[in-house]
């Protein structure tokens, strides 16, 4: 299709989605090491090498001794053991000084809490009768050898992490980042141009990398990035005036637009199509658009190419309306909020300046397209844009 | 104090955070470019430098006209206007084209939308009547001059940075990352050094930046490093045995310890003090007691001072516990969690191991000191570990 006709009818967000969690998945897999792990998605299952732990050890600081011997010992009646050295066999009536974690020793199968001994030399007055594994931390009671310590498909953060590195891993096995190609229409657009932070840092928050600097006007150009890409964003011109040579520019460049414009507001001159093989998205040269349908739109598939849930990154609270959100039927529409305690106002936004407002918003709600907005004092589904519930005190 | 008693009065968790509350905040500021703005905080309130839009701007791609003089036009009835050059001046019966976002010509006053002409060589054939004001975006419509683009304490996401980019900014000022000391337990310690990378994950997690490489032992050696940290970390050896010297250690480098031992579990062994003009937390050396005890009281204190909430930086959800968490009274007790829908399972972990089985949780509930548990069905607040509210298909 050319595109070009403004009155086609336009793609329903939800067929978007399906359009975009139809694109074929890259589940390449590289190595980093620990320190660059975290954020990062595991690629293949980690499992523990030994059982853990991989022998029998104390829990606690105390004497190692053999359980059975310390029958009738009390504080009145105290039992005399003689103390081994270290990493000695236990006999009946033996105990070895330990420490939490350590092996326990031979012979040993429980292990005398500190305050519980009395030394006096080379002997330790056993206070305490303790039962057979008491203090012990027996072999594969944490996990056994060939269970799974991190599960494909894990986010690693801290705990995984601090797992991996006490298996004595350096480096694990990740999804590759997806890279993406922006292509700015131009040749010159300052405020395309401007929306390049902000978009680079979306694609990062998603977990992908912005690839290379960003390509101006000529698309042919681009197909030497596009052609490595896992996904590329043509930001601008993509509506239906003179000079916007969206889909064209495309088409030239050997792609296709499978879908030009969208029953989305912001955001109806979107478009979804192909370009060197990679998944194209015709974003608006709008700033609010643009942001909106890189949310609604790129960082979906973007996401899920990165190995991550394709839903909203941001954390979902039920608000209520301070205000009604009125919105045409059969049009999905894109509407920042500010949140007060428990409620959600929607923003006034000036007409065709909607960045400004939007930079004041703790979020977005979607209002569906089978919808005709939303009453006054209706909960709503916020997508909160920070990383905390709503609880940074701003 | 010299924090050796073992059943010295343990802090309880409520005291701890009133303690880290009450340290110094650090406000300096510094410029980063806009590219690495995001995710940074905002240290010093941006204002509109100008009316925006800075004067009447086209809405919409068409014609500026005088609307007056489009009165009684219709399809029918097409009236014919003079098509005069761009940035010419629009007297009554002419008009120019324009493209949305340009400013509208002198003596214009309204946008005949694309639609509503018919262009016959010079002239122009107007279908529709317009409104003055039609397809205008006024001065200052969008925002004043002075008035507040983005304030001081917000956190910069993408929004933020397109409408900086907007107005022309290069750099913002943020606050600067506080720089965290970490001090290792030593002098050779592999189950602590195994710690580095995911407390490190931690803290640039919550805004912080780990100040050179962790230092060992000689505490009074890693002084220089703690004079200028704002925050300084001592992993392990922070119990009551007899290789335990965490507080030892702190003294002997010239600082002190304000409170050894917390009513707390896992973590009964932290510790609050100063060094070197810094506060320093004594975290132990148990992997899950190092991450607990980062958690609920390292990561509340370098929040706030990398000038974000000092509350969790995780989603907060409100689940169903699916069996009774026992906890003793008088100790807050942190319970690793694995939701399953609007379900918490409380994890069963392994004595003395609790970091296989953290490895495989989604967030963790605290349970106050007041209680002694939480019991089946209760419904709890977990603080999620992902950065999306539990919508990752792990």
């Amino acid at each position: 299709m050319t595109g070009s006709g403004r009155f086609t009818e336009r793609l329903s967000l939800a067929d978007a989605w399906v359009w975009l969690d139809a694109c074929p998945d890259a589940k390449d897999s590289e190595p980093v090491p620990l320190g660059q792990a975290s954020g990062r998605v595991l690629s293949d299952a980690l499992v523990f090498p030994t059982d853990r732990p991989d022998r029998d050890v104390a829990l606690i600081d105390g004497y190692a001794v053999h359980a059975h011997s310390t029958l009738g010992a009390s504080s009145y009646n105290p039992l005399l053991f003689t103390i081994v050295p270290k990493a000695t066999a236990v006999a009946a009536g033996c105990a070895s000084a330990c420490h939490a974690g350590e092996a326990l020793p031979w012979g040993a199968d429980a292990v005398l809490p500190l305050e519980a001994g009395e030394v006096a030399g080379a002997t330790l007055g056993v206070c305490d009768a303790v039962a057979r594994g008491s203090g012990v931390g027996r072999t594969g009671q944490a996990a056994r050898r060939g269970d799974v310590a991190i599960a494909a498909g894990r986010r690693l953060r801290a705990p995984q992490i601090a797992l991996a590195a006490s298996l004595g891993v350096k480096q694990l096995p990740v999804r590759r980042r997806p890279c993406v190609t922006l292509v700015l229409a131009g040749p010159k657009a300052p405020a395309i141009d401007a929306l390049c932070p902000a978009i680079t840092a979306l694609i990062e928050r998603d977990g992908g990398v912005a690839h290379g600097a960003p390509h101006h006007g000529d698309m042919a150009r681009t197909l030497p990035g596009a052609a490595s890409a896992d996904l590329v964003l043509r930001i601008g011109r993509s509506g239906w005036g003179e000079d916007d040579d969206a889909v064209h520019a495309i088409a030239a460049a050997g792609g296709r637009i499978d879908h030009h414009g969208l029953a989305l507001t912001p955001g109806g001159s979107a478009g979804l199509g192909w370009l060197g093989g990679a998944p194209v998205l015709l974003l608006p040269g709008d700033p609010l658009a643009s942001l909106a349908t890189y949310e609604l739109l790129a960082g979906r598939l973007l996401r899920r190419l990165a190995g991550r849930a394709a839903t909203f990154p941001g954390p979902v609270q039920r608000l209520t309306l301070s205000r009604k959100i009125a919105s045409p039927v059969g049009v999905s529409e894109f509407v920042p909020v500010i949140r007060h305690g428990s409620n959600a106002e929607p923003l006034a936004l000036a007409p065709a300046d909607g960045l400004a407002g939007y930079a004041r918003a703790d979020g977005f709600v979607v209002v569906p397209a089978g919808l005709e907005g939303y009453a006054q004092a209706a909960l709503v589904d916020v997508v909160m844009s920070g990383d905390s519930s709503g609880q940074e005190a701003l």
